[in-house]
């Protein structure tokens, strides 16, 4: 079928990359207060978690960072959120909570959305925001395994 | 075995939202420019796409986000990389050449990096950093499908 598209990269994401201002804060939160497994760490410089199938969240130190891909913007909340999906709304008050005992910024509670769905978030250790959701139907099964 | 964490939250990444100032630019460059299929849309507010087996990348209407979680900073290069891994140097520059051709703001050729690997950067339409690499070993076979 012709497609009106340029098209050519396939729609996958490998690796979300946080640039982080405190390497050994940023452990302290995910790995000694979630309990994340590290797949690959160089100290001072990254630390990679696997968060799906093929995919990789990267910690990476900002000095280090800015080296490679210049400087980046700070001062408040960056424009993105990562989200983390489960299967019910009780879970997202769990998750909320294990965030919150493993040392979270700040805890915003969940909601009922006008999408249908039950979220909360959390910040890590730089402000970076997660979201916890449950939203029931397709995308829920689609994103919770 | 007892590990010193507070632990709960699996490590898992579901949906990766990222807040953007112009929902039709955004679509031009990931569906129209990249090829990238709908998930799920509600025009003028958010275009979701299908990026792993379990994961969505949402694009998200900032007058939409800001409602939900507050301000967010602009102004240069948020900090954060998402990257796209392949199987070899060549695939690199064959999708930073697709990028160029869908409309990116900037691309940066591909370069050896000194952790092995081969990559370069674009640029979305509100100057997201998209890294394309090429990764040798463990961390390669595991991104890559």
């Amino acid at each position: 079928m012709e497609r009106a598209t340029v098209g050519g990269m396939d729609q996958r994401v490998s690796l979300v990359t946080l640039v982080v201002t405190d390497l050994a804060a940023t452990r302290r939160f995910y790995v000694d207060g979630l309990g994340w497994e590290p797949l690959l760490e160089a100290p001072g410089e990254v630390l990679m978690v696997q968060v799906g199938q093929h995919l990789v969240l990267s910690l990476w130190d900002e000095a280090h960072a800015v080296e490679e891909i210049g400087p980046v913007v700070r001062g408040g909340t960056a424009p993105l959120t990562l989200a983390h999906s489960v299967g019910a709304p009780a879970a997202v008050d769990a998750v909320l909570e294990d965030a919150r005992r493993a040392g979270a910024a700040s805890v915003r509670d969940g909601v009922r959305r006008e999408w249908g769905g039950y979220s909360g978030y959390f910040t890590d250790p730089d402000g970076f925001l997660w979201e916890v959701a449950h939203a029931p139907g397709p995308l829920g099964e689609l994103v919770v395994p």
